[in-house]
């Protein structure tokens, strides 16, 4: 039936309403329970602006202020924000803005006083139309937007009502000294609230969501070869993939880093945050996590193209494609791990190494093993998926980089050696491990390298030992 | 010198800062000169301004409506936004959550009264705190958050003046009065301003970036085989590498594209665009253009890479990939005109359907020419390009399928025959430019196929046809 009847229709819009508004508190609940600082945040709220209308309550304060004291309910309701930093940007931006315009609206008064009863209102007029425009204007600034936003349009909100009023009501100093010290009581009251009842951080969650991210990368490779390799179809096999899509959000992370960074750098210290904490390294990260997103992106089409390459043709490269992303995985999980915990990341750079070798063995894999094929065209999606995954390796390996420079500029704790070498296989012992392959091209590391503590430098260079060219190939395990 | 002397360093920091003003005009014109439409908008939001500012200069308005005139001065400067749309989102959203939050406030007021003297503050407090917690709360919906946000903020402002205010205040029903005709006011002018002087609308914003985003992709694809095969290191390298950089703003358009079509929704008839056009449409057209773009950036990562391959293999499948590449270029140019011009897409599905059989041929030529090769290993990065390449084709053909989506959906007008036969090489003539490639497992596209118009589903089955197995490859040109 194409063509419903008005009534059935009538009939199917209240049920699809009557079942949202039943949805509604299951809703309500999974949002306090996904993250239950909204909760907090909310009551937060609440309590800062009842404190703030108590102003109203009392009759010795409300006599002090008078009509003004609602600026500061008005304060509270638009500076409370989530997070710490966000507040403390829009309190400064306000509480400024409105200092300097008021200071200014104050002068353009008493300027067009001066210029005669008819000029005055021409005078302002113009004035106001002026610094609005330019105002506006300095707003599409990319800088100004990002930093001064909120606090350019109170500056212009506040001259115009300063010098405007003005022409009306004589008590323009008065107006503006209420003006401001209200906008300071609600200020201060929304700080307070914010900061000492369970404050939210935002450079906290800019710290863990970039950890998260790189989790998140880690998390995919792990799944990816399981899905790939799988040889039969098990039961779970959808949950499987949707648990798979979890990079998904880190493409889409950008703009979310970059406002906690922005608001990050208005933050004191906190915790292990120090005041000048390098915020902006972590967008460096952030920003090459994503580029490895994208080759995650391309590798994730892969998984839907199975049935063109035959199952026993992808088997031959299983063993060496699972090492390259198991070593990627922990390298990843080392590197995430050592942002959570503030610690300098001690094995990342071995796993990477070890990876970057899984990756030339899996070349060469592919070189003896796939060459035996007739037909290339059955190879070419594995061998895609291969070189993506090679290409992984490289995104991995600067993000470890980049998470080692975080690490110094951020002075973050070195394990101590015995913890260390609890977290760590050692270099030696991974040398017993060899493993003889069918690749004839490797060469094994040299004693010395190996049995040198994994600095990063010296990691660096022991990567980029040219190819090997012995029997043995090395699994450091 | 590591170390600078104090003096120096303070020289050093006013220099810089001098520097920053010195280039600040010319980044203000910049500024201008990149859209033209932001001076334009800061001279209506200070035009706006000064009408609404009319009210305190001229005694009879100002005697009607007092003090709170301000409140519309107020609503002008927080709800002027850019486009139409964004104007109008939050002026009704303002002005609603205003009304509403207005009638509950004056009912707590009255619910206060009765229950004695004693007992109203606390009531009063105690109801402040509930909806203003209750709110904020809501406002975590994401759903919420995206439509009514501005009108959840407002609502606690009103709210909490309207009823905490009336214990001071006896008049408070004038006030409430005041304060809606006030807003309402401001929201007009600022309204009327922003629809009727030159209007930026969020829908066409939508539609244009949408298609200028497809249009990025042609443009990378155009440009990306010129560099990959190039033969000798011209001097324009590097603003030719900068060029091809463009696909990136499509990676991080997600946002935007999304708040553009909330505000869109908000619009009414304008130019084109009739009320209830398919906005929802655009951010699946997006999203696919997006997922384009991943692609596009993996294989941006073989244009640095181009040392592991050597040219000779390189330029044995030069003609095939090239030809895949422009097709897809001359499909995703096609499709960015017809959303551009509003018409149904006549040839798109021709072009796709031509760089799907170059792909095709392209793996054929990759079997045959490079199997020759004796190291895989040279050969491996070429293979991993072509085959991105036949991923972006895919992706080419989804984007396609959406757009013809769109077309149906918002009833694009098709081009008249006469233009159409004008504007796109018929598959008749096509056919007759057959040419004899290496390859040997092709087979000709059946007449009756060839003949038939391309519409969309009919072009689907022509390109779903199995591997052809005849000695023709045929190069639709």
């Amino acid at each position: 039936m194409e063509v419903a009847s008005g009534a059935d229709q009538k009939e199917g819009t209240m049920n699809r309403g009557w079942g949202r508004v039943k949805a509604f508190p299951g809703k309500l609940k999974k949002l306090g329970k996904d993250d239950p600082r909204r909760i907090i945040h909310s009551l937060k709220v609440g309590l800062a602006i009842t404190l703030v209308s108590l102003f109203y309550y009392f009759k010795p304060l409300y006599d002090g202020l008078g009509v003004s004291a609602m600026w500061a309910v008005l304060t509270v309701v638009v500076v409370f924000e989530f997070s710490v930093g966000a507040t403390l940007s829009k309190g400064l931006n306000r509480g400024l803005a409105t200092f300097l315009a008021g200071t200014l609206g104050f002068g353009a008064h008493h300027l067009a006083i001066l210029s005669g009863q008819k000029g005055e209102p021409i005078l302002l007029g113009l004035l106001v139309f002026l610094l609005a425009s330019m105002m506006t204007f300095i707003r599409f600034f990319p800088r100004m937007k990002a930093n001064y936003d909120y606090g350019l349009l109170v500056f212009i909100l506040t001259f115009c009502l300063i010098s405007v009023s003005g022409y009306r009501d004589d008590e323009v100093l008065e107006m503006a000294y209420k003006r401001v010290s209200t906008i300071l009581l609600g200020g201060f009251t929304a700080l307070l609230v914010c900061i000492f009842i369970f404050p939210v951080w935002a450079g906290h969650d800019l710290h863990n969501l970039v950890a998260n991210n790189i989790e998140q990368l880690a998390f995919f490779l792990e799944g990816f070869g399981l899905e790939y390799f799988k040889t039969s179809d098990s039961e779970d096999d959808e949950s499987n993939k949707t648990l798979l899509e979890g990079y998904k959000s880190v493409l889409h992370s950008k703009q979310t880093e970059e406002s906690l960074a922005i608001f990050a750098r208005w933050e004191p210290f906190h915790g292990r945050f120090r005041f000048g904490h390098p915020w902006k390294q972590y967008l460096k990260i952030g920003s090459l996590t994503r580029k490895c997103a994208y080759r995650i992106e391309a590798l994730h089409g892969y998984l839907n193209t199975e049935n063109q390459t035959p199952q026993e043709i992808r088997s031959k490269i299983q063993e060496a494609s699972t090492k390259v992303s198991s070593e990627s995985v922990k390298a990843l999980n080392e590197l995430a791990m050592a942002i959570k915990t503030m610690t300098t990341p001690s094995i990342a750079i071995l796993h990477i190494t070890r990876s970057k070798i899984a990756a030339k063995n899996l070349k060469f894999m592919m070189n003896t093993e796939l060459r035996k094929e007739s037909d290339l065209l059955e190879v070419i999606p594995v061998v895609t998926m291969a070189s993506l995954l090679a290409d992984i390796v490289s995104c991995s390996e600067k993000i470890a980089e980049s998470v080692h420079e975080l690490a110094s500029l951020a002075k973050f704790k070195s394990v101590k050696p015995e913890v260390a070498a609890q977290r760590k296989p050692s270099l030696r012992n991974a040398e017993c491990v060899h493993e003889v392959a069918s690749v004839d091209k490797f060469r094994s590391v040299k004693p010395e390298v190996a049995t040198t503590k994994p600095s990063l430098r010296k990691m660096q260079s022991y990567s980029s030992i040219n190819m090997p060219q012995s029997h043995h190939v090395i699994t450091v395990e």
